[in-house]
């Protein structure tokens, strides 16, 4: 074998999986400042970080039904050498309830707890979607009540402000699986026509209110004349269902009339709250426009007005009203006001394990598509109550609720808010070399390296410094182009005549960089002649400290 | 389909495979301690951070061989879409080097980078063995300067002491490549006995220097009887390669004698220095012993004494002698003495791509093994230079240098030296709860989570509190063993009595856990009426806050 001629290797292709991305310095440094700011949010609400692998065995991720011999897609997938299927993980919960069940007799519950990582998705990347992403989770378990949720809530508005979004420019919107289940009890949608119901009515942003009672009934024939065919509904049942979910630009109550049709007031909050007494009296049965005492109309009690009505007292959907209910009356004796979390029973939001409230985070900011138009950068977060992703392998009822931020997708908002510093930090001071001997020129690196940014803070930053380690015969100017690209605030010079008299050059990058817009010649060569000075060997490190301070040049 | 009975779900079993570990909240902030202190280093010396995603194809990490239609082992691998093999990055390095031939045209070269990051092990996992670890690696790319590799090294050395770890408790070992490559040439070890004798020189731990030297040549017979085939090579061969690579206790320089044979000098540093001359005039080949000016006896030049003897001015041996003895130079000029770092021919290290310097960095605390005998920790680290990587991909040659550290196993190593700080962080403030409303109580939580643990840094951490969640019938015992559960400073407690004078009690828990170690009764109950105090609600956070600094409770 070993006398067999090695086969001409051929030059290999340096590329990347579609849907993956690498990140330089200024994204990376940007989730840092975003995930410190998460977590400092999250611990103050009491929730501890643990961390789980990258991987997990298959059916622990729910992902693997057992008359299946390869897991679902979705996910990427390798059998162990003991045949078991293993899969990396595709969000932070599945694992997370894998954790809570194999340590529950360990923990302190309610289990409060947090964690940022990478998840992986095996499915066809698009424009801002990818193939591994970060998300950070924050989880309750073992806790049945909706103040679990409502903490849920308040946190998640908590974090946008703490990400320096600013009041009004984001809405955490809560809603319950049970009130989308009551109002489709009442309106007697059968069981299976349910999931393509939940998907028509997700679609309101695609194709309005028209489009989707279309979707509902009979079907839609879009401009270029295709047909999709609808759910099959009577215009009675799409009625009571675009009563509480279509979105509506104006303030809107529905109310039940004396002759037991349905009737709306819509307006003005003056106008809703001038006819007041009519909604009062139509709603007696639960007392549900009395519950929060004199009128004062807000999106979210209006919102559970309109469900009280469609739900028709149908139990699931009375339940989740209540749960609603209690969580609008703790959110907003905590202070937080319809502006920050609005009960919304339009939001959808996956179908799979969400049992009861679920929340999403939209940012009101607008961006624009791909023709320019102006639209919502929507959805950066959420989440919801999932009740029956522990218990799989409890066998008893473990109540949750959790809520996860997707890191990028924020970011990449945060980004456009101008709420990111995505400056390039200063880069080091470059020391450059001449001839053969580098070993002088490296004490001067480590001479720096060794003291701080600021000489008034001696245990603070220190001074970021670098030898050029390119070629040594490249000339002056080639050296001075790196120290350039790396964005250095100066460059330290020494040729053998300052060598032999104990002296250094140091050359200030950033007042050179500013001479081109000097008209006046004198000025110019004055400037020109400041912005390189020469010192003596022993003050090399001062004068650094000098030049760093003047253009207020620190690292952190 | 739809009225298929759903099959009966069996309860799954919560465990992670083999090799894999949940981490919680003391490991995840030691990582995070240690990782912020090791970036701090690297920045300092230039380095700017670049990630890249947890996969790739499986052939840009070099495991991929043309005529075999299965990846190698020891990487987890899957088929995308498209049929082309993707693997989960097994180091930080070969991505590193696919980043680099990317975007070579784009950086800024040499190019110093960082990087921390998992990576993944498709291996038979073991104590302390896992097949998911972190790794933080800096790597130089485009310099072929050996001041590139001394630079790693003083960067590793100023790591470990930015750890905490003290000078002497640690050190960075350097050799080369070309020096293993020097003696064999000058041993005349055949090309296809080399990986053998690597092998075998990597055992003097295991077997000691006359358990080598069998194995080297004749074969070795263990303690059971089983017998060990030898590599072949005559004494004189075995010779020359102990007196380089054979560990020793005592300081100890080899030299060609009159006759031609060679000699050596063993002992004390001063005993060897009042023989010195007799060294000096054996070396006048290339004057090494000369080249630090006053004999300064040191083992990193004895150990290039003891090479330069050995190699018998073989090529690449003298070339590796040339490239030690700069960096030397530059790391003494630097201010590295030899309890920092030093060449030590004895450092082998993988096998796979290293071309040139290889450097180790070694914690020289001692551990117990298994059967209770003291061992050194060993190599928490280490690297080389890596000149073929990138020309894989480029078809030119593109120098790099890099070093790896292992997070995971350093952190052992500073937890075991009482360097992390790794008491949990106390909990939080705990609200108990009473009754069906509890809204009033979700109002205290916000209040203290909006107020500054300490009022004279009103931007500075706030008070982490929260409402107990547990089922709200709990008595009052069950909530405050939860609080315990949970290291809460103190409990919160408001009963209706309290409620209608609009007062609140604070129990002070820290204090109360105090009280089981006082003997004297009187004091006991002056303790404990002091450690549950009574006060109005609007004082709450003025007290919580006085409660925290009697404590000295902070949160990071």
């Amino acid at each position: 074998m070993s006398d067999k001629k090695p086969k001409k290797t051929q030059k290999l292709r340096a590329r990347l999986p579609r849907g993956l991305e690498d990140r330089g310095p200024a994204a990376i440094d940007a989730t840092r400042q975003m995930v410190e700011k998460i977590r400092a949010v999250y611990e103050r609400y009491g929730f501890e970080p643990v961390e789980t692998p990258a991987m997990e065995y298959t059916d622990a991720l729910g992902k693997f039904l057992p008359d299946q011999d390869r897991p679902n897609e979705g996910v990427f997938s390798f059998q162990d050498d003991d045949e078991q299927w293993i899969s990396l993980r595709y969000d932070l919960t599945a694992p997370l309830a894998r954790y809570v069940a194999e340590n529950f007799q360990n923990l302190a519950l309610p289990y409060r707890s947090y964690r940022a990582g990478y998840v992986f998705r095996n499915e066809k990347p698009g424009p801002g979607r990818f193939r591994q992403f970060m998300q950070f989770d924050a989880d309750t378990v073992g806790s049945a009540s909706p103040a679990a949720d409502a903490e849920m809530c308040m946190m998640a508005a908590d974090t946008m402000e703490a990400l320096g979004i600013p009041r009004g420019q984001y809405v955490v919107k809560v809603n319950s699986r049970k009130i989308l289940d009551g109002v489709m009890d009442a309106a007697e949608v059968p069981l299976f026509k349910r999931i393509e119901t939940l998907r028509c009515l997700d679609k309101f942003d695609k194709f309005g209110v028209e489009g989707v009672r279309l979707l509902l009934t009979t079907g839609r024939k879009d401009e270029s004349g295709d047909f999709t065919k609808g759910v099959g509904l009577n215009e009675q049942q799409a009625d009571t269902l675009l009563s509480v979910f279509a979105p509506t630009n104006a303030y809107r109550v529905n109310y039940k009339k004396n002759d037991g049709t349905i009737g709306y007031l819509e307006g003005s909050p003056d106008k809703i709250i001038s006819n007041w007494d009519e909604v009062l009296n139509a709603h007696n049965e639960i007392g549900l426009a009395k519950f929060f005492g004199p009128p004062s109309v807000n999106p979210s009690l209006l919102a559970l007005l309109n469900a009280n009505v469609a739900i028709k007292a149908a139990p699931i959907g009375m339940e989740g009203i209540g749960e609603l209910l209690l969580i609008l009356k703790l959110i907003q004796e905590a202070g937080y006001s319809d502006d920050r979390i609005r009960i919304d029973p339009s939001v959808v939001r996956g179908l799979e394990y969400y049992t009861g409230p679920v929340y999403e985070v939209e940012l009101l900011l607008e961006t624009k598509d791909e023709k320019g138009r102006p639209v919502r950068f929507g959805s950066v977060g959420g989440g919801g109550r999932y009740d029956g992703l522990v218990s799989r392998f409890r066998g008893e009822p473990v109540p949750a609720t959790g809520f996860s931020i997707g890191v990028s997708r924020l970011q990449a908002a945060l980004t456009m808010l101008g709420k990111l510093d995505t400056r390039p930090q200063p880069g080091p001071v470059v020391v450059t070399v001449f001839g053969g001997d580098i070993a002088g020129y490296q004490k001067m690196v480590a001479e720096l390296r060794n003291s701080p940014a600021d000489p008034s803070r001696p245990d603070g930053p220190r001074i970021r410094a670098e030898l050029y380690l390119g070629n040594p015969k490249h000339s002056l100017g080639q050296q001075m182009k790196y120290a350039d690209k790396r964005h250095s605030p100066c460059a330290i010079i020494q040729g053998s005549d300052e060598k032999a008299n104990g002296k250094v050059q140091i050359k200030d990058l950033i007042a050179g960089a500013g001479l081109t817009s000097i008209e006046d010649r004198t000025e110019y060569l004055k400037k020109q002649a400041e912005a390189q000075i020469e010192v003596g060997e022993s003050d090399l490190v001062a004068e650094v400290q000098k030049l760093l301070a003047r253009h207020g040049v620190s690292w952190n």
